[in-house]
C-alpha cells in the first residue's frame, strides 16, 4: 500500500486535529510527515495573514468549531492566546531529525505546546525544552535546522505543496490524489 | 426533537451534495429548507466572486473534489458550463411555495438542472419548466415569486443567515449552533 504524505503547517488549529489522530487512523500504514508553511501559500493568493483571521466570521466559526471536535475526540484544546503563531523554526527542526518516528513524536509535542499549553512555539528555548523532553540532542539539532540545507529543505517542501495544489492544512495526498481538511482523512486512507 | 436548518445557495456546488442527501439522513426528522444568498454574504467579506473564482488553486481542487465525491454517494454530477448561476429567482420560487414537501422537491429539481443538466438556472423558463414538470402552477408562482412580499422574504432570509454567522454553503443549524460544509450534516443531526 503506498504512504500518505500528510501536510501541515504548525499554525494550523485543524492540522492539530489531524497530527493527534492520523497515526490510529493509519493503522500501521506508512504516514509521511511533510510540514511546510502556509504564509507563502497564502500569500500566492494574494493573503497575508490567516484566511481566519481576514474573516472574522469564519474565524469565529473555526474557534467554535475547533472546541466542538475536540470535545468530540476527547483531545485536550485551548485557544491560544496568539494566532496565528510561527511554525519556521518548528518546522525545520522537524527536516532536521532522522527518524520518520522522531518527526512524529516532535511535531505532535509542538502542536500540544500551541494548542494546549498556550506556549509560543516561535521560540527557540520552547522548542528546545520539547526536544529534550523527547530525549533528542537539542543543541545540536538547533544548530542543523539552521543550516543552509535545511532551510532550503523547508522552502523545497513548501514548493512542491504549491505544485501539488495544497491551499491550505491539513492536507492528504496518495498517489498523487489531494484531500484538503481533517475530516478527509479517512477519504485519504481509502483512496 | 428540533429541527434542522438547512441553509443553501443554488450556485453553490457542496449544497447539491447536501440537498440529495440530507432527506435520507434525516430520517423523518423535521428539515427546514432555507435557500439565501452567498452574494451578499461574501460582498460583506470584501468578495465580489465566489472564493472558488477568486482562489483558482482552491476551484481546481473543489470540481476534483465534487467529481470524487459525487462518484462515492452514486449521484450524477457535470460540472456546469457557467459558474457560479445566479439563484436569485429560484430562491424566490422556493419560498412563494406554501409546503415544505414542494420546497425541497423543487429545489433538488433546480440542483440537478443546474449540476446533472448543465441548464441556466438563471432564466425564468428553465425554472418554470421544472415547476409544471412536479405539477405545480408555473404562471403563478412565477407571479407570487415577483412580489415585493417574497422578495422582502429572500433578503430576511440572508440576513438571517448572517446573524447567524453563516459565510458559506450549506450551512446547519441546531439550536443556534452552526456546522458548515456538507461533510457536517451527520454532526449536525447529532447535535
Amino acid at each position: 500500500m503506498t504512504a500518505v504524505h500528510f501536510w501541515y503547517e504548525f499554525a494550523s488549529t485543524y492540522s492539530y486535529l489531524a497530527a493527534m489522530r492520523i497515526e490510529a487512523a493509519a493503522a500501521g500504514r506508512e504516514v509521511v510527515w511533510r510540514p511546510f508553511l502556509l504564509g507563502p501559500i497564502f500569500a500566492a493568493q494574494g493573503m497575508s495573514d490567516s484566511p481566519f483571521n481576514i474573516y472574522p466570521v469564519k474565524g469565529a466559526y473555526m474557534w467554535r468549531d475547533m472546541e466542538r471536535l475536540c470535545a468530540a475526540a476527547a483531545l485536550p484544546w485551548r485557544r491560544p492566546s496568539q494566532f496565528p503563531r510561527n511554525g519556521v523554526l518548528a518546522s525545520r527542526l522537524v527536516l532536521a531529525l532522522p527518524e520518520a518516528s522522531q518527526r512524529a513524536a516532535f511535531s505532535k509535542a509542538v502542536y500540544t505546546a500551541n494548542f494546549v499549553d498556550d506556549l509560543d512555539i516561535a521560540q527557540a528555548e520552547v522548542l528546545g525544552d520539547l526536544l529534550q523532553a523527547l530525549g533528542l540532542p537539542a543543541t545540536a539539532l538547533m544548530e542543523k535546522a539552521q543550516s543552509p540545507e535545511i532551510r532550503q529543505d523547508l522552502r523545497n517542501q513548501t514548493e512542491e505543496a504549491g505544485r501539488l495544489g495544497i491551499f491550505g492544512a491539513p492536507s492528504f495526498t496518495v498517489d498523487g490524489e489531494l484531500f484538503w481538511g481533517q475530516d478527509r482523512l479517512q477519504q485519504a486512507l481509502a483512496w
